[in-house]
């Protein structure tokens, strides 16, 4: 049944194309302002949008409804030809960059010539957001890139001298997807997220001047190591650096794989394939094994511990502040970008889920049965408004506190890495605190973030019914893809527990005198923490900055409970499940602050129109309410709101919200300008069509033969089986005469 | 590197069995008597063991773990050779539930001999457990029967006549997998929970005495539509009845789709196949629409609903108390099956997270990196006894609810069976009242069954790390499996909307007097209901019966709460949140009711030992406070308990049970009796050798080639890639000579 005869017919047949687009006509909003909102800046959106547009529309990079119907073979093809593909937009996003585009080639210099500057981050940036946006239709193949120049890359640019990093990245071409091909041999089929413990081993040996590598057991062996199992040519490698039998830890070696040219393994390094996972099979996990592998001691990336050999003795000297923290650096990447993923995979399904939600209808007001009353928009249902709308306002909050992380890790890595070059001691301090506020922000934003994603992926799916569930709407491939987020680059307990700590001593610290510069600490200020303690300053939600400051006042009221239980116990053990917490509301302070603070400028947010400025607002309130009441129990116990208060004053505002938002939500899901072929769901595309699209999304991935879909190959099996006979048995009588 | 050369090795190397078989060596616990707890009785435990042991060892019933890497058309084609497998299995267990097995076939004289009874859900009793049990380990499987036996099935036997019955389940052979092979048409592509609403119309033509069946526009297509795409033979159809241009509302009718010896396609029945979905590609879901389709009027299912033609006049008889009903009555099975699957699938997981969390090691204690500090198993980190120990209760909590709901499952049905065909109008109003508390209770667990089972399965994923997300730990198929049972066979907002309407109903009535009998509503006593709204009664943990009690207290109280508001408002909506969490803990209550009725009985529980029934009181007193701290929002807003009470009262219980049930964790999991075959996930081995048993899997299910994974088929385009050269920049000056 085609387009056409659909709508031969009258009665019940549904319009829901006309719902969506009467929402647009009534809107008062003006999207583009909302754009520039959500994309942060005029020059961003514009960059954004043509990177969508190219990411799209270029037939090897493009992604289709084909793409739930892949076997893992499949996508690991397409994925190796779409990294290909992107090495090309590489070079040209970094010439870019560099603003050198006549006679010259970037690269080239880059590669050639050692005058040229190290590339930093920086100069990676547009193809960063190339890479992240694409990550938003194929998160596979943003995996399988970003572990190359994310994890590689950052794991030699921050443990390697100029010289290193100089040599693999620019020289040999690592950071154009060039000459070689990176992974990250980090975690251990037994170790994740305890690196201090991994077990392979880097033995020095003197009289060669070089290391032998080894996995001592099985456990040992290097595991879910992401381009492993066929990309890969090279390896930073964790292992333990022994020296004169002597344990100095783990650190980082740059080990070579397999022969470019053929994909031969080298010897002694033996690699298996980890098979099928949950999702993203696009990625070629892989196991590895090292025996007895040499590498020339340069290999060792020494920026901060360095294994010298005089001749006649061996030293090994390491710079303490830093040789830690720089250990776990590359990891940041990964997790300031999971922040931005989380705002832009939220986006999708947020836009799919609200125009499914506005155009589906069913069951007539009040359940009247009578056949001639038109059924109800599941939009208009308020349980439906508060399943739907809350993941609304948690996309656009996500996205400011994503911007402003995403700039805090430029700046301070840049820092980092001029510091450490220049061996200034006194810079040393200040540098490592302000990475010590990123560690733990980008933890508590990360393991936040990718959760709220993930729940809100999940309770998206099942507000689209069945529909939720057919493979090519989306949301099945989207979780299963997206759920790893919340294990890798730092578990989100593990990340929790660790970001909650710091500031639980951030928090001791203050009895100390020592107070908190950075904006994400500013509910740790004396006064505010005093007023708190002593009852004179307490919750309300009066202001627009009442509804950030509540998660203050709350943060406050949980550190004090658990800085004291701890004292008492002597442990953190009785209080981990609160630490958990402590991280979410540190995020969701972050998050309400960063929005609060570009909303209320105009020149930063970009919106002048005031019916944009009052639904952002709203959003922003929706947010803060629908957690506080999500965490009543929280707010209730800890005494910052009374039952009552509960009662009659957050939940009556959140629920009287909704059906203010809901009048905008189309508009506000238009506002992030995601095109059909980047939603790839056709209960979501923009026209709202949805039977229509969804029913010929179906039907070109599973056409039907003249006849139906026909004989399955195994009809003989069951043809069999309904035409057997009975199963006579023996006449027992007989045999017993 | 194999199991041997794995424990060459000293140092670091971890030896994960040797805690395993440590903690079953000190346990306290009767594991016989704790597994007849769960399985409800000696016989049904039995029963259970010699099934699980078939369909684990049957060489083509047994599942695996090369079933993770299948696609589409090998799970379609492996669950048709099970289905033909499986029907040799029901003959078997139908013989044995009649005990003729000696000179006599059961299935023949159900066949052909009318003297026969009609077959009831209870001789199908054996069948349907084999089924439940196989589907613990293949879903895909059981739903594929499931379809046929269970809606096709339930469908004629709640709708059709005496002899409709006999004609198509037991003359045509339905019910043994014979001769037809049917699938439920409900739902389209339009409608799915608003039954009343299903546009496919079927007219009656007095002239020819049969019904014509049309599709009269593409969202009346019949949608999602299981076995219909390669399997069914046969359709029960819901279809709106017309006869003279005035329509009856909605009607079933069993509708031939194909020639069961050809499998060709019917004149005027289109079909195709729906294609991929999140989970279950195992089976055929199929979309049907059909153009004039002419059947005979005795194929319309009348046992309610009859189109009597005496020659010259056409009437239509219906019986209204039931026709509604029973409208619905094909679900209730699939309601009731989902709740046992809630216990069996959960008890899986659960399993496999434990034995994973007392195995692995992750950090020394307090953090200690020095290298001979031997580091901390999971489950002794308390966030963690948190994080997995709750489901352990959990599943523990579902197992007595499930069996009591079986059971009166079975006993109504035969009721309402007997008194429609006796036509005895007194007898009515007690079934049809049986059965509308039989609705609300199958739903409020069917849909809290499964949303508990839902987030278990995610959240101990979660807790595994790393190797939750491979495919071969199940997890992943686990879930995507498992969550459209959140929405299938009623969505579970919608069954949580419509049980907790009733229960308001019920507690409204009590006002006219209307008292409550059934054991799941005891908590409308008018005495409790006074005595909570008096404030005379308050919530209270001291006695056993009160961690049941508090929930009744709980809901009298959101019951008279919204029952004043709907009073104000003039609707239900404004407390549609509300009604959710009604819906919920009326669930909880009645699982907590029936494990302490059970377990207080021992000559019902079966547990004599002190120690096993102890452990299952703190299981659960764990159940009850877990979901109090979770939902301590509702019990502090609705002042069952203070802040206080719950700071110093629910969490210190709460926290307090956590290390006394880790103790027994491993016996309880063993309890549940499953085998390896039934696991299928490495990680969750009996024998508890984590490393070994995993990296076996990967590897048998990947094996290495000589040299490693080898050349992929793609990697001319990564040599291409990494091979290419500089992109020269033409020298534009000379161009702009």
């Amino acid at each position: 049944m085609t387009r056409i005869t659909a709508n031969e017919f009258t009665g019940a047949t549904f319009r829901p194309e006309q719902f969506v687009q009467s929402e647009r006509r009534n809107s008062k909003l003006n999207i583009d302002q909302l754009n520039l909102f959500v994309e942060s800046s005029p020059e961003n959106a514009q960059l954004t949008h043509d990177l969508i547009t190219q990411v799209t529309m270029d037939p090897v990079l493009k992604t289709g409804s084909d793409y739930y119907d892949m076997d893992k073979a499949q996508h690991r093809k397409a994925t190796a030809l779409k990294i290909a593909k992107m090495a090309l937009y590489m070079e040209q996003d970094i010439q870019m960059a560099f603003k050198k585009y006549r006679n010259h080639d970037v690269v080239k210099g880059l590669q050639t010539d050692n005058e040229y500057p190290i590339l930093t981050a920086k100069d990676l940036g547009i193809f960063d957001k190339r890479l992240s946006i694409i990550s938003n239709q194929d998160p596979q193949l943003g995996t399988r890139i970003g572990v190359h120049l994310g994890l590689f890359g950052n794991c030699i640019r921050g443990n390697g001298t100029d010289q290193q990093i100089r040599y693999w990245l620019q020289e040999k071409g690592a950071l154009f997807l060039k000459g070689i091909y990176g992974c990250f041999a980090m975690t251990e089929l037994g170790h994740g997220s305890n690196v201090a413990q991994l077990q392979t081993r880097a033995e020095y040996n003197p009289k060669t001047d070089s290391f032998v590598i080894n996995t001592p057991d099985l456990p040992a062996t290097k595991w879910w190591i992401g381009g492993a199992a066929h990309s890969a040519t090279h390896a930073t490698v964790y292992a333990r650096l022994i020296v004169n039998d002597k344990d100095y830890g783990v650190k980082t070696y740059v080990v070579p794989l397999r022969d470019p040219d053929t994909f031969q393994l080298l010897a002694g390094v033996f690699i298996g394939d980890i098979g099928t996972k949950m999702g993203r099979d696009g990625i070629d996990n892989g196991w590895i094994q090292f025996q007895n592998v040499v590498i020339p001691r340069e290999y060792m990336l020494s920026r901060f511990t360095k294994v010298v050999n005089s001749g006649n003795d061996v030293r090994v000297l390491t710079e303490p502040t830093l040789d830690q923290i720089s250990g776990y650096s590359a990891l940041l990447n990964g997790r300031v970008n999971m922040v931005m993923d989380s705002f832009r995979f939220g986006s999708k399904f947020a836009t799919i889920a609200i125009r499914y939600a506005v155009g589906r209808q069913q069951f007539a007001p009040n359940n009247d049965k009578s056949d001639d009353a038109s059924e109800t928009q599941l939009i208009n249902y308020p349980l439906h408004q508060y399943r739907v709308l809350p993941h609304l306002a948690i996309v656009y909050l996500i996205s400011p506190a994503a911007f402003k992380l995403m700039d805090t890790y430029h700046t301070t890595l840049e820092q980092l890495y001029k510091v450490s070059s220049s061996g200034n001691k006194r810079e040393l301090k200040p540098v490592s605190m302000k990475l010590k506020d990123l560690f733990i922000d980008s933890a508590s934003l990360k393991a936040t973030g990718t959760w709220l994603v993930a729940s809100l992926i999940d309770e998206l799916r099942q507000a689209c019914g069945g529909h939720g569930y057919s493979a090519y709407n989306g949301f099945g491939k989207g979780y299963n893809d997206w759920v790893v987020q919340c294990t890798w680059e730092g578990d989100n307990n593990i990340l929790s527990l660790t970001s909650a700590r710091s500031i639980m001593k951030k928090y001791a610290d203050l009895a100390k005198g020592n107070t908190q510069t950075s904006e994400s600490f500013r509910y740790l200020s004396p006064e505010l923490v005093m007023g708190v303690l002593k009852g004179s300053h307490s919750a309300k939600l009066e202001t627009l900055e009442d509804y950030t400051d509540v998660w203050g006042i709350m943060l406050i009221k949980m550190l004090h409970f658990c800085v004291k239980l701890v004292k008492e116990t002597k442990s953190t053990d009785s209080i981990s499940k609160h630490l958990v917490m402590i991280s979410r509301f540190h995020a969701f302070h972050s998050m309400l602050r960063a929005y609060y603070l570009k909303l209320k400028d105009p020149s930063d947010s970009h919106v002048t129109d005031e019916n944009s400025q009052k639904m952002l607002w709203s959003l922003y309130q929706l947010f803060s309410l629908y957690f506080i009441d999500k965490h009543s129990g929280e707010f209730q116990q800890f005494k910052v709101f009374t039952p009552d208060q509960i009662s009659t004053i957050v939940q009556p505002k959140l629920m009287g919200l909704l059906p203010e938002i809901r009048k905008e939500c189309i508009p506000l899901t238009d506002a992030f300008k995601l095109p059909d072929a980047m939603l790839n769901a056709p209960i979501g595309y923009y026209d709202g069509d949805i039977y229509n699209n969804y029913y010929n999304e179906v039907i070109k991935n599973n056409p039907p033969e003249a006849d139906g879909p026909g004989k399955p190959e195994y009809h003989a099996h069951l043809t069999t089986m309904l035409r057997r006979g009975f199963q006579e048995t023996e006449d027992l009588g007989k045999l017993g005469k």
